[in-house]
């Protein structure tokens, strides 16, 4: 009889799992069933924005592999609208509803991988059965936000509550369908996933933009009317609103984990060894916005949900299932944005980060250009570094510029990944050419001002 | 009695150095004499090519630090249009002949920066006094090869003798000032710094762009008519021209190093050690496109020239001139250029060189997009990788590709710096948002593939 692997979850992690696990080892040797409770396997919700906003048209360009193709070309069975809603791993089987109304399966299992993702904050004053209220993790969502957003009355204000990846990406798609826009943060300032001083740019951008933000401002319900939400009442006042987005981040969704007795980790992800294994449960792997990882950085566990992350994760559980060898080396928090025209690149720790650390640092911001200076289209480019004091190493690097900008941080990244100290980065033999740099790159105009910095 | 620094070649590598080692030794500690028989300090020669196409407007744009900064705030001794003709070791003194007509002059010297930079290759075939051929590598130059296209009669037919990147670039502009163009290579192919597969990529985009590209042809001789250049003769039959662009690469300007003593290697630049002295000769430094430079990958001496490193060069120079400590670490021959909108990158080794330094290796491409495929505007990335075996060390790595692709050879060349294989590579924390990649990164792809290269 094959062995059996029951992924829970048919998104980016468990489905990368599947696929790999597959590739070593035939039907034959192993059965895998993928269960999902929504409709899609493995989809961007990154591109919800950009679908929302109109650059993307279509909801199924966002659907990378379709459950037809999990089947056909790597025979899985795939159960999509099953929720699984209890692991047993005495019994080495799970339950699942099918909530098209086929009532409850119990399947066996030898492996499994849980895969399911994360749940959106949504704090008291949001669950509400008022319509017009949205968040924007499911395809599903996005369905909802369209359908409302074309509807009649056709909304003309909308209030986005966060000012994280997901608030600021849809505060824009909202300017450029055409409504008036509020974007509503507890914290100083939005997209605090930089420090303050680079974050001003980004905020600056968006109010260039059109977006009206309101900081400092905590939301304490909404205002409703014949069952549609009119407005979100804060300690700043209430702002009228036909739509309202939610993008209050996410936590890992582990209550069926919690409830089978998976280990859980101060992240509040469940606790995953090199290989994806969890951890002390034999024959359980976890993978995706599920899970916890390690900050190569901070040397702490964390919880940072992202499909490039799911995939990698789902992909060393699935070389390990099919009896290959792999590991998840942790991450170091790289994540790039574009506001507008405004690009954004991060990695590592922020100054707050590297504090709460126990790091001693110095931080270093320098202005300077995309391209040669004389080049046309040249713009600014800032960079800031955070360095270990008194080694150099590198321990975080934040950039924001026009044009070209934010994928320059992987640069960086890879610097940070290999531990070099900013002297080292001086040397670097980075790409040269006048429509690229100027003859100092911006990189390395930032190391230098660091290794001063240090002295 | 201020100890007395002589600077010959006032360009980015002897400028770079005056300028660090000013800023730790003030005028009366450290007088500074710079020499230069042209009549510019520190200009980008990487630019003229954009300044003949018209994209960049001023010639003076092009010059990073002119000589009244120098003097100015950098208390430099500025001496334009003087050539240094001989170098005296034992009686530590320079002759320079001033070029307006002002005769000779002697002068001595504690310490010595030698930066003449690189000389244009121009074969015995090329020397002629026939008007309207040009070399491209001063500003000079390029004044006169745009007086010449803007003169009467207005020439309408270049070839263009070379396809490296001085004569790739150089095609582009002319096409774009409206001239017909022939690029003459006497290899299979231009673009030679990449791999011939990658290199077709750039070929085709120049035909695309209306280059006409003859290859395999070698040069034999210029037509000219009364003093006036009308045609390039070939063994492939003669073509006809009103201008033609030599772009043939440069060597070291060595023959006043070699006639004082100063050792040469077999790159044909000149010998210095980590901290830019050159080897065996007390007090004397070297920096730029003159010197020879050690390839981190391959061990061997190379000669690269290029202004990011006469930079690096002069400043680790300029540092330790100033009695501070520094080290120029080497290269691995990063370069980035532009072909229209097509985009190369490339660092480390080719697969020939690869092969002439003994590796034994694997290559893998791969074809992925910009961005996620959905988002408006991905565009295909073509990704080389190639990595020794069996220890899956990345050796190499080209990129050929549209919109945001040459830089993000940047994050391959770090990773190469620092010796990571591409089993490593595949869990790098690269930037991933919908407008900047796809959920796996292209170099993750290719890092992906090159691991199940090697297995």
């Amino acid at each position: 009889m094959a062995e059996r692997l029951i992924v829970v979850g048919a998104d980016a992690g468990g489905m990368a799992a599947a696929s790999q696990a597959r590739r070593r080892r035939g039907p034959d040797d192993l059965e895998i069933v993928a269960f999902d409770r929504g409709r899609f396997t493995s989809y961007s919700s990154c591109g919800i924005p950009y679908w929302i906003s109109g650059l993307v048209d279509e909801r199924d360009d966002l659907v990378a592999r379709d459950p037809a193709t999990f089947r056909e070309q790597f025979h899985v069975d795939v159960r999509l609208r099953h929720e699984v809603t209890a692991i047993d791993l005495d019994r080495r089987e799970v339950v699942a509803r099918d909530l098209t109304g086929g009532g409850d399966v119990r399947e066996r299992f030898d492996t499994l991988v849980y895969a399911t993702g994360a749940t959106p904050v949504h704090p008291k004053w949001a669950r509400t059965d008022a319509a017009g209220v949205f968040g924007v993790q499911t395809l599903d969502d996005g369905d909802a936000l369209r359908d409302w957003l074309e509807g009649d009355p056709q909304p003309r204000r909308a209030v986005v509550v966060g000012g994280g990846y997901i608030g600021v990406e849809m505060a824009e798609a909202l300017i450029v369908r055409g409504l008036s826009v509020i974007l509503v943060e507890q914290a100083d300032q939005p997209m605090s996933t930089v420090d303050p001083d680079m974050g001003k740019l980004v905020a600056d951008a968006m109010r260039g933009l059109g977006v009206d933000i309101r900081t400092g401002v905590t939301v304490t319900g909404l205002e409703t009317h014949d069952g549609r939400v009119t407005g979100v009442c804060t300690d700043a006042g209430e702002f009228p609103a036909d739509v309202v987005v939610l993008g209050l981040g996410v936590r890992p969704n582990t209550a069926l984990a919690e409830a089978a007795g998976l280990p859980v980790g101060p992240s509040g992800g469940i606790r995953v060894d090199r290989r994806m294994r969890v951890v002390g449960v034999d024959g359980v792997w976890a993978a995706g916005d599920c899970v916890e990882t390690l900050h190569r950085v901070s040397g702490q566990p964390v919880h940072i949900p992202l499909g490039t992350h799911a995939n990698k994760q789902g992909r060393v559980a699935g070389i390990n299932i099919g009896g290959g060898y792999a590991t998840f080396p942790g991450v170091i928090g790289t994540a790039v944005t574009k506001v507008c025209d405004l690009e954004v690149g991060r990695t590592g720790l922020r100054e707050s980060d590297a504090a709460a650390a126990g790091f001693e640092f110095v931080s270093v911001v320098t202005e300077s250009t995309n391209r040669a200076g004389y080049y046309p289209g040249a713009r600014t480019m800032t960079v800031k570094l955070i360095a270990e004091k008194p080694s150099g190493r590198l321990l975080g690097a934040q950039i924001v510029g026009w044009s070209e900008a934010a994928k320059r941080i992987d640069a960086l990244a890879v610097a940070l990944w290999n531990g070099m100290t900013v002297d080292e980065m001086t040397g670097l033999d980075l790409g040269y050419a006048p429509p690229y740099a100027p003859v100092w790159d911006p990189v390395l105009i930032a190391a230098r001002k660091a290794v001063d910095a240090l002295t």
